[in-house]
């Protein structure tokens, strides 16, 4: 079987499979950026979460929170008040935490090119931890990540070490993350349709894509300025946004930033 | 000048340059890791940060820290006490934020097989959000990256939000991350030198690597059974390992696993 047909079998047994997720659907505000994925040939998603505040009791051991030893007091996709927090910590005797997780995804991809345009187009999105994974039978896949989110302990042993006030302070906090995480959710559509649209003349104009770059994951800088002007999908030229947000930061050692990958 | 002689070309010219880094040099606990990599005709690193806790004042607008507007009030790459952090806070006029940031690489790899390689270390290490970029003129880079860490807003425009005896129990939680991020590092340096020994091995032995898998970044199953004997690396031939931690969570849209790459 041709590595085309072996991708379009794989897509059509994951998507006929259940939802194994607890909530069983996909998140509200993915349907859209999930269904526009799985509607290409080249795509197909095989796990996200829109972005969610949780509150875990227990489990820390060293590094990690142990997810197995651990019992969700609260999740929401929403806005969260801070009597919705005080309610679930009453049922922490362990170690309660507070977390804000940003939006996941992953997207297996027909080939590497096609999950380059989409790296390329998650991290103009702003989605800077995106990064790519082969697996040894060439399955690729690309996860869109993004910076950290926040993560606070709340409670040693069933005892509460903040204040109310402070458990205020912290949901203002985690409510403006989830709230621009939403729109780099919509920038990420956005950027997305668009570069599929540049790529849909690409394909349609191959003399165009033979004078052009060898790969087709960016498309000719007149066309990517034009975008600009139009104020749809804010992107660089340069690949340095390939990197981690800590690039930026002048305390990691870094010998040498390349200048275009 | 081909793909080979170009690599030799960029790893040159970055080795030569100035470590631009505030600290001007490499961490201490990756040094060695660092020239094990660098000593490989197939990689060079980029950027390190061995990992550290970090005290930021201000700058908090919307979803990120933004850097440029922030101070940092504290860096520290060695546990730390309640103490540096007290006296630190007193020079905060805005909002301090602690975080432990785990440890950070950028590999530049000869090719997608010499990132696979390395990517699947890296997971193997605990490294589960790593990933491979792949630019527009096909250089490769392996970020590893690691799960989250830790995000705490402590005081809000100058006001600290949170008690001595919690900043002394938060430090503690930090201080166990630091300790297990370099646990993670030392295995990361010891699965590297038995993959680079592995694939010494497999390059020697044309014949065997026909017969084997077509990917060489994956040794047969029973040496990397022997392996796990030893209890020198422990890796798993699931490349569901190569997904992120949140993949075993029930509270995401899961549609389908790939059982096997």
């Amino acid at each position: 079987m041709d590595r085309s047909a072996e991708f379009r079998r794989w897509k059509a047994q994951c998507l006929s499979k259940a939802d194994l997720s607890r909530k069983g659907s996909v998140d509200e505000d993915v349907v859209e950026l999930v269904q526009l994925l799985n509607g290409r040939e080249e795509f197909f998603t095989t796990s996200s979460c829109a972005g969610r505040i949780i509150l875990l009791d227990g489990g820390v051991d060293g590094f990690e929170v142990q997810k197995q030893n651990c019992c969700w007091l609260l999740v929401t996709h929403k806005p969260c008040v801070k009597d919705d927090v005080i309610v679930a910590l009453k049922k922490a005797n362990s170690d309660a935490i507070l977390k804000f997780e940003p939006f996941i995804l992953h997207v297996q991809c027909r080939q590497l090119q096609d999950a380059q345009i989409l790296h390329s187009v998650a991290i103009d999105s702003g989605f800077r931890n995106s990064g790519i994974t082969v697996g040894k039978r060439g399955k690729t896949m690309l996860a869109v990540r993004s910076t950290h989110g926040l993560e606070v302990p709340l409670s040693h042993k069933g005892q509460l070490m903040v204040t109310e006030e402070y458990i205020d302070f912290l949901l203002k906090i985690a409510n403006q993350k989830m709230e621009e995480n939403k729109k780099r959710i919509e920038r990420f559509y956005s950027c997305l349709q668009h570069a599929l649209e540049r790529e849909a003349i690409t394909n349609s104009h191959p003399r165009e894509k033979i004078r052009g770059e060898k790969n087709s994951s960016y498309s000719p800088k007149k066309k990517r300025n034009t975008e600009k002007a139009r104020g749809k999908c804010i992107t660089e030229e340069n690949d340095k946004e390939l990197e981690n947000d800590d690039d930026d930061d002048p305390g990691i050692s870094v010998p040498f930033f390349p200048e275009d990958y």
